[in-house]
């Protein structure tokens, strides 16, 4: 009995297993080393974007700030390096007028790029 | 014996999955429905962002375009709606010269922001 048991989670975690790893890349996103932050400028931008075209709707909404923290360690590298979880998180605050004691803000030196929109 | 073989293995599937998990989110980011294609966009420039200052550097590389796939269905919804891994997939080639025969290039009409450099 306990061995069909056992059978059956280890089935269920090898199923979950599966599903999750759809989503797995063996190589990630090399930023190159020293822009990382001009990288994290970039990922702060993305929320701020609104559709010229359409009354100034947001392009994307996030209902957390976390998940561009997970989305970068999962997916990008700093030069050779993997990225820490809480060093990332350290870079989002869900409120900038009042940011935690954790939040680092992007020093203006590292603000290289914008988007803007095409019609500007 | 096959119990202890057994419970070893559940063990080891659920240290993996614990792993995997500490870049789970709950929540995706949601992009306006109708706008996927210039968040794309955005994506495509990614990779092609050279920094001002450091004699044209690419900001980053990806030495495969799935990850980029794999990152926007991981992280992203399109309004309401999961985004499929063979459709975002459709939208990235390697070699936009030479696509394959999948391959959706992004219309112009929907190339609506573009990144530059603070500099311009």
């Amino acid at each position: 009995m306990e061995i069909a048991l056992l059978k059956k989670e280890l089935a269920k975690k090898n199923k979950e297993l599966e599903e999750l790893k759809i989503y797995e890349s063996e190589y990630k996103v090399k930023i190159t080393t020293g822009y990382l932050s001009a990288f994290i400028d970039l990922m702060h931008q993305f929320p701020e974007l609104r559709i010229p075209t359409n009354d100034g709707t947001r392009l994307m909404s996030a209902s957390t700030d976390t998940v561009w923290a997970k989305m970068i360690c999962k997916y990008f590298q700093h030069g050779d390096k993997a990225l820490n979880i809480e060093t990332i998180r350290s870079r989002f605050t869900s409120d900038k007028e009042k940011p935690n004691t954790k939040y680092r803000p992007i020093r203006d030196k590292d603000k290289i790029f914008k988007i803007v929109s095409n019609e500007d």
